[in-house]
């Protein structure tokens, strides 16, 4: 008997992997959450039917995520991040000495606690003594939170279930008010080609808020289309004023210095979306 | 009754698209051909069961294929193009006015007939009287043709059936001796997750023969992975010393001027493979 997972990226598209094994299928308070054992990635974590992270290919997502952000700010102190349970963005954030504390806020306490368990090799840093986790309301988090992060990261899921709030307008403000005077944000924003209308409206509304508002790309297999948009809302610092030569060889397995500025080069497509 | 095509990119992994209809299905003198209306991507060109092109997203591939190279050669009057019998390549082309003739030579007239017929609007340029089309052995217009052209473009089928021989070492020693002393050849080598040793290899024969090799990548959402490798050789130009700001803005939705330079900024993991 051969199992496949299908998902559905848009409702008439979608990836099918041949699985091994499902090592957990559970509904816990705000998500359908599996963790599946497919053989062309590894183990997948599958929330609400969409691929979060896999072994194979996890190391795209989190690296650009995290490095783009804290090689543009000269001294980030504290980081937030905002969902991200599985704790990939966390290991890649520890690479930095520069990062006295971060701290996590998952909404979803079931993704953390499995990730640990299934994916040791994502969740490594979870338990760093510069690392907090809370399981709490990243929304609500933000909203309490004063001219306190140097760095906020928003590693959410899709707009749809419990990270819909996390994609207003009115988080935005809270993220700018969240950030001290120098602070620089960023967020997932999905892919140009089944979420448009999404990126450009995320766009407007970030540059209403933020005065340097950058958006960069990199190619996650897993991912609807292959291509995947990351937001940066800055209130000082400018990711392509950086020196890139300043910038330190990390452990990176995508990102570079090299790549630094170019990911933020668009296809035209996409440069239109955004203008 | 729903109706799905879902091709495997490699035997576990595979991609799934709901069709409204099949178009053409024939077994030609060399391959499997077929041309499907799927939702999401408009129709599609399949040969051997794999996706060659699709009106939604097939403008990235073309523009690919055709732009660095010829804004990259300073005089580009005769250019050939192998494979490609869907004419999306040739339309990019004959953007190119100093481009005075572009030939095409593709093993199956078949591809060429239906997508004349079911896909007019990549194979619009297929009549300009500057083209000149050839259903030929690609392998044996190269070996006979020497000293001849200026640019190459090799837009092939994955390296099996027909195109296997388009991936050996003595073909692009061929396509050194076909182009003039200052020419520059172009191919498509397949992705760098499911295909690295490919890749590998191509870069490794390419730079025994060609001074400059450059390899770049582009986002095409219906090829394996989502992120598509070109490997370029180049007699004396160097695609990286071209002055971008004197790149014409011409109408593509993928290619820029702004990314001629950065689409050669290769993520880590690709660097590693082409070092």
């Amino acid at each position: 008997m051969e199992l496949w997972f299908t998902e559905k990226q848009t409702p008439v598209f979608g990836i099918t992997a041949k699985i091994r094994e499902t090592l957990v299928r559970e509904q816990t308070d705000f998500q359908d959450l599996a963790i599946i054992d497919t053989e062309e990635f590894g183990r997948m974590l599958v929330l609400d039917d969409m691929v979060m992270t896999t072994v194979k290919d996890e190391f795209v997502y989190h690296e650009m995520v995290a490095h783009p952000a804290l090689f543009t700010h000269p001294d980030p102190k504290h980081v937030l991040v905002v969902g991200g349970g599985d704790g990939g963005v966390i290991r890649e954030i520890m690479k930095h000495p520069k990062v006295e504390k971060a701290v996590l806020v998952d909404i979803d306490g079931k993704v953390i606690e499995y990730s640990k368990k299934y994916l040791p090799e994502i969740a490594s840093e979870l338990d760093n003594p510069r690392v907090e986790v809370q399981v709490n309301d990243g929304y609500m988090h933000i909203i309490e939170s004063k001219n306190k992060y140097d760095v906020i990261m928003v590693d959410s899921t899709e707009p749809v279930g419990p990270a819909a709030p996390l994609f207003e307008r009115g988080f935005y403000q809270g993220i700018y008010e969240a950030l001290k005077d120098d602070g620089i944000f960023v967020a997932q924003t999905d892919n140009p080609w089944f979420k448009a209308d999404l990126i450009r409206n995320v766009n407007k509304d970030v540059k209403e808020i933020f005065p340097v508002v950058r958006v960069y790309t990199a190619n996650i297999p897993t991912y609807p289309s292959g291509l995947w948009t990351f937001t940066m809302g800055s209130k000082i610092h400018d990711p392509l004023q950086v020196d890139e030569t300043q910038i330190p060889e990390i452990d990176t397995k995508y990102y570079s210095p090299r790549l630094h500025k170019a990911a933020f080069v668009l296809p035209k497509f996409v440069e239109d979306l955004v203008k």
